[in-house]
């Protein structure tokens, strides 16, 4: 959540000027992303949300994250344009940095989602699914089981205890999840992030998916499983919300039955899901001074979601 | 720069019910100010400006702020209005906090001001002193010399010699510049803070003034000599820029020209708010942890052109 580049009205002015948007008339650093910087701008022509690329995205996944967006976006997906500049750029360089000016949409990112928007949300997920199977570009997962399970193991079972003495069992969790994961099941370009924060809504209507900064190639059911994890529980992950997650599989499924493997699948990639947020958690966890400023988000909020769907196997979905 | 306070979509749309601005479609939390929390919200009829007093300011001044942007507003001063609830309440209550719902006004704050955009500044400074001397409420500043030495003197020169060397002696001209402080000037309700980023612009045009938290009742000709000090110099206030400073109050003088005692009074007034800047800069330094990641701003800043105003007299405005 920040802005983490001083830009002024005349860098925007000028670098406003190498794309056809019509003349800057105002701009507000936003607080929204933890790896890069944004803006929205308003110009005489519209809204636009520009963003600096700080840390963590390579340069060169730049034409499969902004072509991706493209791709969805020609395909009738609810998805940001990238904006294009007079060259025909995605993105140009500001003081050694990325930037890309993608379309601004409007909507409101739900925190208590009903059954109605989940349900729109599982088919807006579907279609992007759909539609993302003939993109010509591919990007290879770095989260999968075995990395996240890696990403634990670098942490270390005693720091892990120092964030809760219930952390460290995940470790072994980890080990069956990598050890039972399918392999086979179909594939597509996923989001593989889709939480509340990154869906636009007005009413049960999606108008906007963003932050495709996790898109790789990989299990469409995998995709499905981590929107469950992160859409059908309280913030804890004390509850889940199974007539929520009901409605989130039913409005996939308007788009995109479900094969059997797939389904049989949903309670194992759930588990992953869970496992890679429980590990991206903790390495923040330990890699922030205790004394930091900055808000850290508890990994047993995860673990206690993974015990669930380990506990509830297909009746998690049900 | 931050948003202190997690609000939701469902919060926010349900607080835009109190109000007759139409339905909530998007909202963005925005980067700016220090004391509290702002979001720019989008609904069906306009956009604005959500503030939440977070700390700092008293809900006890939020009759003065609030009612001066609708006095100035309604003056014809480029001001955003605040929006009253349907009971025509200025300011809410949420979560025990105070949030006022404020017009958004278009415009970029320059960060490399030109004559003319200086010019409209003071014309515009001056604009705001007149229309606000029939405002039937003052506040009484908390920013005088006397206060800011205070300051000072609580920090300690020996802690003030841990930020610079060259800090310390800053506690003897204090002294002088409260002794020598012209009492019996032409007061109005002022804005104090008149900084770049307080002003929003098109082109040469003054399209908001921003920000008046620290507004007060005090002398007219201190609030601009505050505005030479924060416009007409380079980031470190190794440099003034001369012609800069002629523009701006020339532009003044379009509208209200100054009397010979404020004329005479500027290199002191200038001097004074110079004093005021170090101290709260030098206070935030000494608060503020070594590795925060918080920017601490510099007080020498304001050293620097503190001796230049003092070393200039008549000639730094000349």
């Amino acid at each position: 959540m920040a802005v983490y580049t001083h830009l002024g009205a005349e860098d925007l002015a000028r670098l406003m000027e190498h794309y056809d948007v019509g003349r800057l008339v105002s701009f507000k650093g936003i607080a929204e992303g933890v790896s890069n910087s944004n803006w929205l701008l308003e110009t005489t022509q519209g809204r636009f949300i520009l963003t600096m690329y700080e840390r963590r995205i390579e340069t060169a996944d730049l034409p499969f994250f902004l072509g991706l967006l493209d791709h969805l976006s020609a395909g009738g997906c609810p998805v940001p344009r990238t904006i294009h500049d007079r060259d025909g750029a995605a993105w140009r360089m500001v003081d050694g940095k990325a930037v890309a000016l993608i379309e601004f949409l409007p909507g409101l990112s739900p925190s208590a989602p009903t059954p109605g928007q989940a349900r729109a949300v599982g088919s807006a997920l579907a279609q992007i699914h759909l539609a993302a199977r003939d993109f010509p570009q591919s990007r290879t997962s770095t989260l999968e089981p075995g990395d996240t399970l890696d990403i634990l193991k670098q942490c270390g079972a005693a720091a892990l205890g120092t964030i809760d003495p219930d952390l460290p069992p995940i470790l072994e969790t980890g080990e069956a999840i990598v050890h039972e994961w399918p392999r086979a099941l179909p594939r597509s370009i996923i989001h593989s992030d889709l939480f509340p924060d990154n869906v636009l809504m007005l009413g049960d209507r999606v108008t906007g998916m963003i932050d495709f900064y996790f898109a790789c190639t990989g299990s469409m059911a995998y995709d499905l499983a981590v929107t469950h994890a992160a859409w059908c529980f309280d913030g804890t992950g004390a509850r889940c919300d199974r007539a929520l997650g009901r409605a989130l599989i039913e409005g996939y499924e308007t788009l995109r039955p479900l094969g059997h493997d797939e389904r049989a699948a949903l309670p194992l990639l759930a588990e992953g899901a869970c496992l890679r947020f429980i590990a991206s958690r903790a390495q923040d966890w330990l890699d922030t001074p205790d004394d930091a400023l900055v808000h850290r988000k508890d990994p047993m909020d995860f673990v206690r979601r993974l015990e669930f769907y380990r506990a509830s196997g297909q009746s998690a979905f049900a």
